[in-house]
């Protein structure tokens, strides 16, 4: 549900301090732009048809000549395609995963193709809300057609072929990004090796849905949301940073808020007795700084059709059972959770796991123990940890592909697609 | 933190049966008003002095010729003073803890003179500020003076005492209204022979101020807001409502939300796809449903001050460490936790415990298994086993007083002041 740059950076400044990350960062990398479904327009879950769809991605690292180890990066709620690596020299914030993916790192560049997109309905170069309605020449607002997961993991797959690979070696997400390779896995079935699913859930629970919905509601009750049609104008900002101030709390433990707010004042050792001052207690400007800081890269349509995607997620309703779900693939998995996230506890991480079991799937799953709550997966702190399995999990997965391919052992071969 | 019939009248209608209340209604009854701090204004914790305030309060049972058996109530953020009986025999619903307060329930008025009034700072007859201000002859507004637990305390004290009441057998409080009575022993330590704290602490932590900052905010950026200079026209009504909402899942368990609601739809088997649909799943129509009830009851102004007053309260702080907060008072304390409440976690109640443990005091503590979450204190259901603690509790106060005054086992004097 979280991700961004934003939590992982102030974690990195005010928090403890990370481990210095292992490897080598990316280095420039540039945000590419495709379009697909021109000639064959997308069919949604609504039964609403639109085409072309532009999908901003990157990738990092080289397709191996047999394209078998392409890793395929679903990213969460409010990130984008720039998981690694850096725009510009100057670019102050390097990707999002940044410490994650790269030579050497969790992610491993020198062996990995690592691919990442903004999703569809997003507002980061894919095609969202924000963009422009060809029959219009104006912004589609919330004459956008509604989406579902199933939508965005077409579209990807779709992007994934089109860059020549058939069959990802793995598909890697937390939160949001975890539901969408949940999807994929039951959608097509025969396009990964194997997912790795971070602080997810086969669908999201009813108080997952009371959040998504008062954060839409911030949105919608903001006069200057206008019926989505705010482009150009003045935007709802004030309805999506209270959006983002509430799903903020969710993405931090109980624990990790106490430690790193606690009841500290942000200016002065003493009471204002003012109530007019918003920011006296410093998890109050905080969170007044992380809202302020979201209205400037995120659109307000496209907070609304993502978060209800996440609402409309539902596995086990989709394919009849969320065994049935996971019958048709013959992927590997590698679920993880941590204690503290009370947003997608343990308990549903466990349920996924019983359910890619009895489908007679491969399945490792690990609870870290963490205090930093759903955000975990961000924070420099944790990666160390997250690489040390995830790494393991993907050599394995590559080195089980080539054995029964006849090559076992082989080193990746660097290879530009 | 929330109190209100609403929640629990819903639990009984849509939840699992509550069991039959034992005892009887306390019948008729009516809030009374009081006028306060006429000669000598009240000087609050910011320095400002206001007077005269009026008290909204209602009592049932009758005070024995000693005095000896008065039991103050106090509400939670939203509560108000009628807390049992009916006003008129057709009144829909009884005060917000009716079946815990009557003739042979939990708080038996039988036995006791029961006191409930509504807090300073509140809106439902008690000055706050919605109140004129007698100097303008216009409503306060933000112009109110900035209050704290402190300040609410002080007044109700003041009303005890024009009851004729020096010593309270006990005071109760869930929530806020423990906040207030962990206040009222420190503050006035000689008022009272115990105290019943139930789903409450010594400060609010991080993530309760990051909740009310949030709720907050959107009555602030609410156009109709005005600087709180809505009285006679609009009101921030959708601020009012996204701030209940938002703390309305706080109060509720996750497993009770999703026994509740889960991924339940309101109207239909089918999802709408349809992005304008705010109430397609329960749990939204739910919450919608409670935003909109509490704007036609709440003043917004009054949620401001009373969330601020919550997240000031620090009684170590306030009197150099929580044990001395303890140690001027010789009441004995009933402290309960429920063991699913997340936004005053059993930690710390036993924090709390500790403290009055070190200073001496009588402790008995309590973690009750209960799936309600917060509202625990407040549903029917849970009613009985609080009963049954709650009762002996103070009927052992009682003896012990009656006994130490040479009248144990006298029955309480019915009669009236």
């Amino acid at each position: 549900m979280a991700t961004d740059q934003t939590t992982a950076d102030i974690e990195t400044q005010d928090g403890p301090p990370a481990a210095p990350a292992s490897g080598a960062e990316v280095g420039l990398v540039e945000t590419r732009h495709i379009t697909l479904f021109e000639n064959e327009p997308l069919k949604t879950a609504s039964g609403d048809r639109i085409g072309p769809i532009t999908v901003a991605y990157e990738t990092y690292g080289e397709l191996s000549p047999e394209r078998d180890n392409a890793v395929f990066l679903c990213h969460a709620l409010t990130g984008d395609a720039h998981a690694a690596g850096r725009h510009s020299l100057d670019e102050k914030k390097a990707g999002w995963w940044h410490r994650f993916v790269g030579p050497g790192r969790g992610i491993d560049t020198d062996q990995y193709y690592v691919i990442c997109a903004n999703v569809f309905g997003g507002c980061q170069g894919t095609t969202g809300p924000g963009s422009i309605n060809p029959a219009t020449d104006e912004p589609w607002g919330l004459s956008f057609p509604f989406l579902t997961i199933g939508d965005m993991v077409t579209v990807h797959a779709e992007l994934v072929r089109s860059l020549g690979v058939d069959k990802l070696l793995s598909i890697v997400g937390g939160s949001l990004g975890g539901m969408q390779l949940l999807e994929w896995a039951a959608r097509y079935p025969d396009m990964l090796e194997s997912g790795v699913v971070l602080a997810s859930a086969a669908k999201l629970a009813a108080q997952g849905i009371a959040f998504n919905t008062v954060g839409r509601r911030a949105i919608l009750a903001d006069p200057k949301f206008n019926s989505g049609n705010y482009y150009g104008g003045e935007k709802p900002q004030y309805g999506l940073a209270l959006a983002r101030m509430i799903a903020h709390i969710t993405y931090l433990s109980e624990s990790s808020i106490e430690q790193k707010f606690g009841r500290r004042l942000q200016h002065s050792d003493h009471f204002a007795y003012d109530l007019t001052k918003e920011t006296e207690f410093q998890v109050e400007s905080y969170l007044h700084y992380q809202g302020k800081r979201f209205v400037e890269r995120f659109d307000a349509n496209s907070y609304l059709y993502l978060t209800r995607a996440m609402d409309y997620f539902d596995l086990a309703h989709d394919y009849g059972s969320l065994t049935d779900a996971f019958r048709k693939t013959s992927a590997r998995f590698l679920v993880a959770s941590f204690t503290t996230d009370w947003l997608f506890p343990t308990s549903q991480s466990r349920d996924l796991v019983r359910a890619l079991l009895k489908a007679g799937r491969d399945v490792t799953f690990l609870e870290f123990d963490s205090p930093y709550g759903h955000d975990a997966f961000l924070i420099p702190k944790e990666l160390p940890k997250l690489a040390s399995t995830v790494g393991p999990f993907l050599e394995r997965t590559l080195s089980s592909v080539r054995k029964t391919s006849g090559r076992q052992g082989q080193a990746p071969v660097a290879n530009s697609i």
